[in-house]
């Protein structure tokens, strides 16, 4: 009996055989690291992402080097998302035979130069034969302090729900080479195009927001907003709801969709990749944090809405109601 | 400008780019894991391998749940080779869209049931569609004391090299399905199926050698003896001569040869995925070493040469002498 799956499935199926975490180990599947306790107050973050050709990524835009960067920045992300310090990486790679040796060259340049910017150390790794296209595997070692790491399973009811940048963007740089539409150059839209083809991890951000004290869940925004919040909703026993005229849009991408006929509204929701930080805060903190991001970073967290006890997310616009939980980006269903 | 390379070609580009090792990190790339050294007296190793499938596995007739053991167990044998603990897992796994619910359960079946053996906690991981056939990326985090590590880099010229079981017995299995010769039946020969079936790293004889302070050198064999011996030797320096005649080759495994008409002694030197372990010692303290594994464990230890200073591995065969280093098996040349 053949029987398919998306990627949710998968990992439910995974899930349910790892025993839960106990000794050690502090946080298995479910977060976006796993944590595991060390020596006095040191916890030790892992983590690991691949990208497949074909699937994640197309050669025919996407330049080995900043694709390299790419390999490196979505796994820093997800020590970002628990407030961590990014140490260690182990890269394996899967190269199609006789793949040219300039491609190589340049995709290690990328991926060195992005280590070296976050301070990351390779340690190791392995190189495969791929029968199909390139495929990276990237595992990243980091840490954080007990009492300071911050998980997706900790949001409370009432929590105002926050995102650290515009969303849809990298969606919308990915659309502009995808649908490749005549007239429509993408190099008119920089910061789309560098959302998709370079992204920047909020690494400084997340210590920041670990470090606060305000923050009572958190993870980074890889699936879209409609799947990621859905996560975070499951793992806390609630739910969301999202006011669409509040999610922070960038011109830019409104600019975008008018151009290719789509909707930068749908990007925002169910686009993936944009690797923000999405995390919910008590209501009576929201002044204090903007404050202290304010001041620190020159930066703006966004208000896109609030946890509820009802499961489900919920997207509220011009009055109505949806669910749009698990709506995001599956490559698997894609 | 097209130029393809060999698995070692890639790695040695990898290898120069990263920085000498200091800090925490005692051995970055170029051993079976890499070392990080943690609180006091507590190593922390770190390794990743992947099985790609149509290059290290046949699904033909590689069943899943076997398959989720190997996957496992190549792993373990890295550990093993530092004499180190295993300790957590990390699983990226690509799949094929639409593949069969049954295989992903076979699998995970095998993958927990070869955790289970080795008391390795799963602790996260990520699934991926892919455009090819099944990948699977295993990280392994182990542990092991400081001063009791071994390393590869570390044989002394003149010390004896001994290997831990018989050679070529999974080269004979991998054939047996391979050639699939009218009127051979692979199930005659259970101990080279299993051999490259579901391979049996070597973890306790690896602590206990770690454990004896006798051993010089070591790392597990993968690639075959030609390959990781030269591996060894570039590592410390130095070179190696084996003796043909000492090398202990199964009789199944020479009835097999016979069978396929193909050459056990060749499969014992090139022939990839034996995962028993290569060491080195002193000549003075052989004989000890030999009463304390077969005291403890009830094994064997082999020598099949000796480290010498000239550069390069050479195989001794009826008074001739020829180089045979690198000669392994190497996915990218296959």
């Amino acid at each position: 009996m053949k029987n398919s799956f998306t990627e949710r499935g998968i990992i439910e199926r995974i899930k349910c055989r790892v025993p839960v975490p106990e000794g050690d180990l502090l946080v298995g599947i479910g977060d976006d690291c796993s944590v595991v306790k060390r020596s006095t107050g040191i916890l030790e973050l892992f983590t690991v992402d691949t990208l497949v050709e074909g699937i994640h990524f197309d050669s025919s835009w996407h330049s080995p080097r900043l694709l390299g960067r790419k390999a490196v920045s979505v796994n820093i992300s997800d020590v970002a998302a628990m407030g961590g310090y990014p140490r260690y990486a182990l890269l394996s790679l899967g190269l199609p035979k006789g793949i040219d040796e300039t491609w190589v060259r340049d995709f290690l340049d990328g991926f060195e130069e992005a280590l070296g910017e976050f301070e990351v150390t390779l340690m190791g790794g392995d190189t495969v034969a791929s029968p199909g296209g390139v495929m990276i595997s990237v595992t990243l070692v980091g840490e954080s302090l007990e009492g300071q790491v911050l998980l997706r399973n900790t949001a409370k009811d009432g929590d105002l729900i926050l995102v650290s940048g515009v969303l849809g963007d990298a969606a919308a740089g990915l659309e502009l080479y995808r649908m490749n539409k005549a007239g429509i150059h993408p190099e008119a839209y920089p910061a789309q195009i560098k959302a998709h083809l370079d992204p920047v991890p909020e690494i400084v951000l997340g210590q920041l927001l670990a470090e606060s004290g305000l923050v009572h869940a958190m993870m980074d925004l890889s699936d879209g907003l409609a799947t990621d919040l859905a996560r975070l909703c499951e793992a806390s026993g609630l739910g969301a709801e999202i006011a669409a005229e509040t999610l922070p849009i960038s011109t830019g991408a409104e600019r975008v969709a008018e151009a290719l006929a789509c909707s930068a509204l749908e990007w925002a929701i169910a686009g993936g990749e944009d690797y923000r930080l999405l995390l919910t805060i008590d209501p009576g903190n929201r002044e204090k944090l903007a404050a202290l991001v304010r001041t620190k970073l020159g930066r703006e967290l966004f208000l896109v809405g609030r946890m509820i006890s009802k499961h489900g997310v919920f997207l509220v616009e011009d009055g109505h109601r949806r669910e749009i939980s698990y709506a995001g980006f599956d490559h698997f269903i894609e």
